[in-house]
């Protein structure tokens, strides 16, 4: 996570670049084993018989990715105050073991929470995009984010 | 997975008890590392700084625990086809290690596609409640569902 990025420097308009990582099949199989069996998930044969025609990620994985480099590359850890909710979540196309996937986050608004005056709530929309350029997944979320130099008591 | 269920078996206004899960510490520090280490989720003496007082679920592992009680007793393998997406998810309310949580799914409506007449489309809004019966997240969820005896070439 940053050391020190707090609300004031989440900007409405701009755009973060959050890096990528790779799909690792191994990986694929044991999310589903552990959260979502369902065949085209966890088992190649039966996969290659879905309507996927091959083993295909849990979309829930494939947030858990994105949420690892929004972790690692967009919160920071003295400010970073939980989410209340997404909206909109998308899962657009199919992702397979050995995709590289990047994450693209545009902050939408940014405002000062009126019950907790020591706070901002940022909204943004998400884009996961593959090796191809291809949106697999977008959802915009609210996240609760610390302001700068802000006592709890204020 | 149940193995006979299809989209005629969905029927809107119905609500299905999913059944429970513990929520295990070690998971939940496992589940962080992986895939959101925020200290809040990952380390109990930081956490108990933080604005939630001690160690919380990321809400994303709430989510995936929920799914997996939604594969396990709610999806059939004859049928699911997966998801296009999830509206209003909402974490309401922190979970913590050791409790223990239910999911309750009720089938807001189900409607046959125009594009793939061999499957329909089912929305279904998803509660997951702590042992006090506290909701501690919702969302809507809209996946795909097989008809029953429908060839793909129909």
């Amino acid at each position: 996570m940053l050391q020190d990025r707090w609300f004031e420097d989440y900007v409405p308009g701009t755009v973060h670049d959050l890096g990528s990582v790779v799909v690792d099949e191994q990986e694929v199989i044991a999310f589903a084993r552990q959260f979502d069996p369902q065949p085209f998930h966890l088992d190649k044969e039966r996969a290659e018989k879905s309507a996927f025609g091959g083993l295909i990620a849990s979309g829930w994985h494939t947030a858990c990715m994105t949420m690892r480099l929004i972790v690692d590359r967009y919160l920071s850890e003295v400010s970073s105050e939980g989410s209340p909710g997404i909206d909109e979540l998308r899962w657009l196309r199919p992702v397979r073991p050995g995709d590289q996937l990047t994450v693209r986050i545009t902050i939408l608004d940014a405002r000062r929470s009126r019950s907790r005056p020591e706070r901002g709530i940022v909204r943004s929309q998400t884009e996961t995009l593959n090796q191809d350029g291809e949106v697999v997944m977008h959802l915009t979320s609210t996240i609760f984010i610390r302001r700068r130099n802000q006592k709890d008591a204020e």
